[in-house]
C-alpha cells in the first residue's frame, strides 16, 4: 500500500504568530503531490519538509483571503528560479485569475514554465480533477467570501494478483495485465474461472477532506461519509460560538461534530485562532465528542494508513 | 544620545533558504521605524524582532522583484487586522501603484487606514522623505530593473546647552528653546554672550545606506561620504564576478571597494547567494579591502554610536 501522506505546512489563521504559519498542507500520494492553500512562507515551510517541488502539478485554493493564498507569488517565482519547465495548475476561485495573471505578468515575465488557471465553483460538490492518482472534489463551504473544501479520493488500486491460482491454472503471463483488469479465464476445456478466484480485491480507496475556513455545515456529510481522515478548521472554542458565527467560522467542537455525524475515521483540527497559546482547549473539546481528534501543527506528517476490507 | 539601530530582517537572495529571509529590514531612530524591502515573510520577523508595528510610518522598496516585496501584501493584511487607523506610505518605483492598489482593492477593502503611494525616480539621488527625525534620500543603482538604495540622515540635533553659563548669565529658563535655537543673549548691560559660549554643539548627525541590490557603482560615493554605515549587496564572491555583471549585483570585493572608497565608517554586507551555507568566503575577501566589515544575519541588530565631535 503505498503512502497517503498529509503535510502540514501551516495551521494558524488570519494573523500570524511565531508559532504557527498561515494555512497551507500538501497531500502526498503515490509520489504525486497536491498542494492544497498557499499563505505566505510556505515555500520556506515546503523547503523544511524536504517535499520535492517537481512533483507538485496542482494547487487548490480554498478561497482568496490573504492568510490562504499570499505565499502563490514567491512559490510560483522560485519555481522559475529553480527552473521549472512543466505546467502548475492553479485551481481557484474565478475572481482570482485577473489579479494573478497581473501580478504574474508583473513579476514572472520569465519563468519557464506555464501556469494554468482553473476556476472553481465553490458553490457545487463536483470534481475538479482527475488524474491517475487521485479525484479531487470541491465541497461548498460557508464563508465570508465564496469559499469551497476539498476532498481527495484516491483512485481505485487494481485487485492482486493471485499467485497461486494463475500457477494452478496455467496461466500465462501475458494475460496477467487483463486479469487485473477484471477479465475472467476460460481453461482449455472451456471451463470460465471467474475473476474473483484469481485475484484478492485492493484495498478500497482512501479519502481526505480538507474544510477550512467555514462555518459549521451539516450540509457536508452527505460528502464526507467514512472519509479516512477529516481536516477541519476550529478557529474558536465554544465560548466564542457566536464570534465564529459572525466571522464564518467553527469551534473545535462543530468540528468534532461534523467528524461524527460522517463517520470518519480521524480528525485533525487546525486554523487556531492567534488568542490560544495553548491549543489543547481547542483539543479537549472536540475530543467529548469525536475521540479520535488530533491537533494540527506545523511540519505534522498525517499518514493515513490502508482500511481494513 | 538616542539609538540608532538597523534590525536586519532577512538578508538572503532571490531563492529563499532555511537559512535567510529574503530581503527586509528596519531603521528605528528616536522612537520611529522606517522599513527597506519586505520580502514574504517579513512581517513575521519583524514580530520576533518584537518592534512595534504602531511606529512604522514608511516602507521604502528598493524594487519590484518579488524577494523585496511580496511580503507587503501580508503585512497590511495585518495592520489591518490589527486595526490600524494611520496613515500608511509606500515609496516605491511608480509602475508599483497599479498592481498595489489592485491587490488592496482585492484584498484589503476592509483595512481601516490609508495606503499612501509615493512615487520614487530610482534614477536621481533625490531627497524623497523629511520628518523631524529623518531624512531620506533615494540612491540610483544600476540593476535588471529601475533600483534605488536609500541613504538615511538623522535630522541635526539641537545643540546641548551649558547650564553653568545660563546660570552665570542669569537667563532666564523661557529663552533656553531660543538660544537652543541659535540665538545670541543679550544681558542687562547691553552685552552680547555668543551663543556658541552658551551651547555645546551636538554630536554630528548620523547616516545609513542601504544599496542592494546593484552592480559595484562607483559614482555612488559622492553621495556617501563619510556615511556612518554602508549596507551593500554581496551576492557573490570574486570567482563569481561575471555572473554578478550578468545578473546586476555585487561581489563582497567590490562591496568593500565602495565602502573604502566613500571612507565609510563600517560595512555590512548581505543578499547573499543560498548558493553559500557559509558565508565566511565573503566576509574574508570584503575584510581584505574594508577591514571593518560584517555579515549580515536574521535578527542582527547594528546600532550605530555617536560620532566623535
Amino acid at each position: 500500500m503505498e503512502n497517503f501522506d498529509i503535510h502540514i505546512l501551516g495551521c494558524g489563521s488570519a494573523l500570524p504568530t511565531t508559532r504557527h504559519n498561515p494555512s497551507s498542507q500538501v497531500v502526498a500520494l503515490r509520489g504525486k503531490i497536491y498542494m492544497v492553500d498557499c499563505g505566505e512562507g510556505t515555500q520556506l515551510q515546503m523547503r523544511r519538509s524536504k517535499l520535492n517541488f517537481n512533483r507538485l502539478g496542482h494547487i487548490f485554493l480554498s478561497h482568496l483571503h490573504g492568510d490562504h493564498c499570499f505565499g502563490l507569488l514567491g512559490l510560483i517565482s522560485t519555481f522559475g528560479l529553480l527552473g521549472r519547465t512543466t505546467d502548475l495548475h492553479i485551481h481557484a476561485p474565478a475572481e482570482y485569475e485577473p489579479l494573478l495573471q497581473a501580478q504574474l505578468d508583473f513579476f514572472c515575465q520569465r519563468i519557464s514554465f506555464k501556469v494554468v488557471f482553473h476556476p472553481v465553483d465553490t458553490t457545487v460538490y463536483a470534481c475538479i480533477h482527475e488524474d491517475r492518482t487521485a479525484r479531487v472534489y470541491s465541497l461548498p463551504l460557508k464563508h465570508r467570501v465564496p469559499c469551497c473544501g476539498f476532498l481527495f479520493q484516491e483512485t481505485p488500486s487494481l485487485p492482486h494478483i493471485r499467485r497461486d491460482m494463475i500457477d494452478f491454472y496455467g496461466i500465462p503471463h501475458h494475460q496477467i495485465n487483463n486479469i487485473k483488469n477484471g477479465l475472467d479465464w476460460t481453461d482449455e476445456e472451456g471451463n470460465l474461472i471467474p475473476n474473483a478466484r484469481l485475484t484478492v480485491p485492493a484495498a478500497p480507496p482512501r479519502s481526505y477532506a480538507y474544510c477550512s475556513d467555514t462555518l459549521y455545515l451539516p450540509s457536508l456529510t452527505g460528502y464526507l461519509k467514512d472519509v479516512d481522515l477529516l481536516y477541519h478548521e476550529a478557529t474558536f472554542d465554544k465560548t466564542f460560538l457566536q464570534r465564529a458565527e459572525e466571522t464564518g467560522h467553527s469551534t473545535a467542537g462543530q468540528a468534532a461534530l461534523l467528524a461524527r455525524e460522517c463517520n470518519a475515521r480521524r480528525l485533525c483540527i487546525g486554523h487556531f485562532s492567534a488568542r490560544y497559546n495553548d491549543e489543547n482547549i481547542l483539543l479537549e473539546e472536540a475530543r467529548q465528542i469525536f475521540p479520535d481528534t488530533i491537533l494540527a501543527r506545523e511540519n505534522l506528517i498525517l499518514t493515513i494508513s490502508a482500511k481494513k476490507i
